[in-house]
């Protein structure tokens, strides 16, 4: 990674708002762990685990809590803060945004369609291929490979990382990142059976809206509606990550997070503030109240009304039932006998009840 | 989305087979629902629940049952059909044929091998991969950023979505539909474990036939078969949905239709007109039957001899019998303190019979 | 499949240790199986199950083992050798190789980043992307549309099929296959919550390094680190299937294979020598120790810490008691009925046992 950044210690208290305990002159061109980190870079101190570290780090400074008494001689300049993790996340976020900006201009060969528009400060890599009547915000990075079909729309600053697949008419807000080969749009799953037993397609005609501040990771598939004027949406601020199935005419509501490989099934909503977890499937024509949470691999085939629920299971319901049951079930040969062993006892009991 | 489509009342009421209500002069030139409809469009009305909307609806034109009695003024022209959705469906598919007929010709740059032969009215986009000895039918479209290795078969009337990927010697039929990020052809997972620990990779040498009006989902993966003259084959009809993982030398029969995420391991083969639900995990080895019903993220260990049968569960059973049994595994807490409590009555009832 | 390879059968029988009965001067240009097989060809026959087609073969030869002692005349040359199978599986190497040598050069129009250096015998097809600071090994095979971010290192003999994406920093060993589509390097899912519901993204700027001998499936993706210096590593000689999800600060141990669709969380541990079958998912922050087996579909959701086990289940357990309670999950209605008959039976014994 090239060194991009350079600040003095100093500097970089102040960006903090924290206090400098040593040199503040020396210069900090890098981030890195306490254990790894080399002269003219910065690490941090949190958990007390690692205060060993901070005795032979060869860091030029290390952020510290203002909980922090050395034991020993610290060579490094210390920036004393309230929560060193954070302010490390705080640098890490600025470290980042330098990066991420460095990219811009376009490379050749790219393709541009007509009656396109594109904002300010763009990047548009290699071999990018950007469609016709096509709206395109400021700061937008569109990496290699991307593909932006006809009628698209993409706010400000949005990332499209390499080989991202947006079909025509897809409308992505601000602030999202789109990570590298996810598609976005393709058809939804309909088909009506003939009877013949051959399926007829049904033509999808509708698109995927995606509002402000969503991220959707790697090689995720996001269907279009089926109608034209439909859409599947994905609300402010929502994260979804990678290898993820959203199907046709999917409503996913703001700040909801979705793990890996989870897969929703057409025509379902999912409320706001909720949390699914991995390999997760939601049956279609569903609806799941706000702030529910779904634990790993649970299959939902019933809708979800009352918030604030987690569940678990195959289908889901209450994750400590789920867990009570479960218990059980790793029993259920003992059960089996302990059953048998009653019906035993009650036929050597009734034979001489019934007998006389 | 562009307006392509231009015709008159009265021209799409023949095109339906209806009767015109109305002034059958206006030009309609785009689809929509009833409630968004705006003057040139037009609409339906099926379900009851949306009657209301037609007394208020902008569109020029709106396609009703022979049952409609309107209850007040209809200010659009009515075209009566017998089955108002049908009717509206197959307007939906000739707008589509319309536009999906728009994009031809050669987009440059692009890239085409040696020894390639390429049918009429074919779109290439632009950094469309075309490799050598490769035969391409009529109508083909092949979106930017495709991938089409050497020695490729692909029939009349095909579509290839952006960033289709298809390894060398793949065979596609006609009608076919691949969408975005899919790849077919891949090495299958083969590996030979050695003496020492380790793994020695399995040459894979067969390829993928993909037979007639088969639509396959975007980032789907179809491995090749192993042996050379072998296939991994896709029967005619088939349907498969996003995400869905098949093996080497897995074969699905005609018109089997497979949700996302499902994932069928190597040298299964898969019967015709069955269904597979999303997430399902179908074991290497097996042949399922004809007509088979497999619910949603069950497991299959087995091969299903029998045609016809609803199954699910982790290994799956019978669907009625699996939700019986799941019922009871929500109350084995219940259950178990039953039985507990049973025990003790025993307990109880032994002592005295015993005693004496 | 084009004609790369002509041997006598004398030099094939040379090549494999074996004996010649019949002409070894007849020349082999293709591989193919028994049943199959066409003049100027070669088979093999291990399986007795087969032995019928050795008689009415038109393979030029077929190796068969010492055993075998012909029932009939055999047109085809044979090469006598001590495992067949294991014979032909060493030609289909032979073959290989030189199919995948065949591609070597660079096809225009390919990017070229500054400051990288490429070693020799390189393939590089069209509208493959390879950004700066990047070293590239010996015998490369770059295939078109794939990605190779800034500062990225690559080994010698790696193929990376088309469109293979690896983000910036990416390092990845010697003899390595990527599948199409694959990505690696992508930002792990890491958001903070804040109080407002919102999420803060933590920025991913760690990397991934896969070492040598690994072999990873099409359409797969592994998440980068969180922090600086910090890295998502597979060892040397993992085999990864299709469409798996690899969170950020996983690691894989040496030679451990996993089968398609599965997914490991975030810093979980995997160890050497494992087998995890498909679907499989395993939760974050856990340890699984060496020669662990896991069956398909199962969830880890604690560390196991015992090496040599072999589990199944959700959650997972030993996979022979898991199959001993699914029996009797599957009669759990009738072991309910069970219960009520005993229950019923007590309270009639009772009711004498308790009036008087």
């Amino acid at each position: 990674m090239p060194e991009i950044m350079e600040f003095t210690i100093q500097q970089i208290a102040a960006m903090l708002g924290g206090e400098v305990k040593g040199d503040g002159n020396a210069k900090i061109n890098m981030l890195a762990k306490i254990q790894d980190a080399k002269p003219g870079q910065i690490a941090f101190l949190s958990n007390p685990k690692y205060e060993n570290f901070i005795y032979t780090t060869q860091a030029s400074a290390v952020i510290v809590s203002k909980d922090f008494v050395p034991k020993k001689d610290v060579s490094a300049a210390l920036i004393v803060v309230t929560d060193p993790y954070s302010s490390f996340t705080v640098l890490l976020e600025e470290y980042h945004k330098m990066m991420s900006f460095q990219k811009t201009g376009v490379e050749e060969p790219s393709f541009l369609g007509s009656k396109t528009t594109i904002g300010k400060n763009i990047y548009r890599g290699a071999f990018s291929y950007i469609g016709s009547n096509v709206k395109i915000g400021d700061n937008v990075k569109i990496y290699p490979h991307a593909y932006v079909g006809d009628d698209v729309e993409i706010g400000n600053n949005t990332i499209l990382h390499t080989g991202t697949k947006l079909y025509s008419g897809t409308k992505i807000g601000n602030n999202c990142t789109i990570h590298a080969g996810t598609v976005i749009g393709s058809d939804g799953f309909g088909f009506a059976p003939q009877a013949d037993g051959t399926y007829k397609t049904i033509p999808q005609l509708g698109n995927v809206i995606i509002e402000d501040n969503v991220t959707v990771g790697g090689n995720t598939v996001i269907d279009c509606a089926t109608l034209f004027g439909d859409a599947t949406i994905i609300r402010q601020g929502v994260k979804l990550d990678n290898l993820i199935q959203i199907a046709h005419n999917v409503e996913i509501g703001k700040n909801t997070v979705i793990a890996a490989q989870a897969g929703i099934s057409g025509s379902t909503k999912i409320g706001e503030n909720s949390v699914l977890a991995g390999q997760v499937g939601i049956a279609g024509h569903l609806v799941i109240a706000n702030n529910t949470s779904i634990g790993a691999q649970s299959g939902i085939s019933k809708s979800i009304k009352e918030e604030g629920q987690k569940i678990l299971g195959y289908p889901a319901f209450d994750i400590k039932e789920y867990f009570r049951s479960y218990a059980v079930f790793k029993n259920l040969p003992d059960l089996n006998q302990r059953l048998r062993d009653l019906e035993k006892k009650m036929e050597e009991l009734k034979l001489p009840t019934e007998k006389p």
